[in-house]
């Protein structure tokens, strides 16, 4: 076998507040050598994450990472050592990489997802074909439950889940509304993403009036990806039975100590409301169902999507950073190397 | 037809806080008479519920009360005069008779129900053959959905909904926890109610200390009928796919300004929680199907209940402006006048 030496970046301090670069550190040692029933990946795309704000915060996470460890991240990578009967040198697989050159896989349904390139390009498995979509897919679908002709809105609407919610609720028949920082978004949501009406949370002064505008007939389903004040004032506008998907919290820079927000439980208690928090992860069992569904509006040409892609694993921590102060334009990748398959 | 007179209590003024007998009248005139179709009810008891503070707040609710309405209530009573096939002189009716001593109502399936007095005695059909029963129902198998074995936390839990639900939880193999206010209330939840632990809130400065030693294996489920700083807290003692159940919000005096509290979308994120409001109304078509499971439970003495009767109209106000005191012992009924079956 060959040795390969492997860099990565590792966690060195626990957050407080929003991701810095500074947070994290590059090392380079060797890589690990898998297994008997592993794999060796040398991997191509790694993804920077809304959700990763709390895998790397100091309050606890359902995906901690710990200090010293390598960020913990999905991508997309070539098989280059085999020693599992279900992988062959040269495939390309989606797994839980990590940022870092090399990764060493178990091989499993759960684990490892295999690509095939006539889907889409190889970075599309970690964005229209991949975990945002996948988001997307579960939250709006299996969680927020819309029916057609409910009004659906979205928060982050011109990011990589979000473009992707208002695109499959429109598939589904329903009215869509987005919310975005700046015109820019706001444009792309209503020319590129398809929502029926867009508005600019940083350009109002008066969000109920805005959300009142854009959903004459009130809110059926709210796929929240910011939490926070947005979420408050989106509550006292929801319908009888209204339904919001909580998939994040990005409005809130640290929850040390706890930030206080308006009471909820009675817009809850008279409408009916129903909340609901959701991690992807939980949806495992049923990847490949929502794939199947994802691919085919993909190549029906109903789904259109942006990645913005960093440059090395070096930018990887700032590429992360940017996510929060929304500096991104679309799904957040960093190339860990040259795509041999461009 | 005979021609009755008619005491009943109207809302004289809107409240901004929790309700006080000021904000009542009694006023007297003539009984309405039925129409075709129609029956007319002499009351025997009428209810006051925690819902009312929202009917008759000056903000919107599901069921709000005009100002000079005849307060709105459930009551039972016999029928006195019926121009209905489907209502004969002299049966007993439980119906939305309102603060009245004579009521006029359309039978229907939805709108009266007709009272065995050999299920229980009369006054039992508006507490635990009644509303508070079907609260604790439907809010409890249906919204909160525990499983055997999980461990379900109650608020106002020696309440009339919350001894019923804690009662229920039982039945259905569950730990049930009850959260009450003084050491009678806690004494009736672990010696009446089979709770297997109940806390005192008012007697702990640590409330989430005493949640983790009540609920060694977590929270499943909270049946909350108080929010408010207490719903804070046990949100952040939620087990993962936790479910809430949010019946009532009696912890908070009122809503205008709108009152805060701690941010919840982390929790419920990280834990996948739901949180669902709920209003027996909208179970209206399946009241029969979870009568014949509570009246089976009642007949097998498997459910203690306890009842506070106030003696007369004049004092359903102060009656109502208790139950947010916590003074009353058990479902609160007015006795509109004497029980004719006792």
């Amino acid at each position: 076998m060959a040795q390969h030496r492997n860099r990565r970046v590792i966690l060195k301090t626990r957050a407080t507040a929003l991701p810095t670069p500074e947070l994290f550190d590059i090392v380079e040692d060797d890589a690990p050598e898998p297994g008997d029933g592993e794999a060796l990946i040398h991997n191509i795309y790694v993804t920077a994450d809304p959700g990763m704000k709390g895998w790397i915060s100091t309050a606890v996470n359902y995906a901690s990472v710990e200090t010293g460890a390598t960020m913990n991240s999905f991508g997309v990578g070539i098989v280059v050592e085999s020693n599992s009967p279900h992988l062959a040198e040269g495939d390309y697989v989606v797994a839980n990489t990590g940022w870092q050159e090399y990764s060493v896989v178990t091989p499993g349904p759960k684990s490892v997802r295999k690509v095939d390139l006539a889907d889409g390009p190889l970075s599309a498995s970690l964005s229209v074909l991949g975990h945002s979509a996948l988001t997307a897919y579960f939250g709006l679908l299996h969680v927020g439950q819309p029916k057609a002709g409910e009004t659906v809105l979205v928060s982050t609407a011109a990011g990589a889940v979000g473009s992707a919610v208002g695109q499959f609720a429109k598939i589904k028949g329903c009215r869509t509304v987005g919310i975005a920082g700046g015109p820019e978004k706001v444009a792309l949501c209503r020319e590129e993403f398809g929502y029926d009406d867009a508005i600019d949370y940083k350009a109002t002064d008066d969000l109920a009036a805005a959300l009142k505008e854009a959903c004459p007939e009130g809110i059926d389903v709210y796929y929240d990806n910011v939490g926070g004040d947005i979420l408050d004032t989106v509550l006292s506008h929801m319908n009888q039975n209204g339904r919001v998907t909580v998939c994040g919290t990005a409005a809130t820079e640290g929850w040390v100590p706890p930030p206080t927000g308006l009471r909820f439980e009675r817009n809850v208690l008279v409408n009916r409301l129903r909340i609901q928090g959701f991690i992807l992860f939980d949806f495992q069992d049923k990847y490949e169902e929502a794939l199947t569904d994802i691919r085919q509006w993909f190549k029906e040409g109903k789904i259109n999507y942006r990645e913005d892609i960093a440059e090395g694993l070096a930018n990887a921590p700032a590429a992360l950073a940017g996510l929060y102060q929304g500096t991104n334009k679309g799904r957040q990748l960093i190339r860990v190397r040259p795509d041999p398959t461009l």
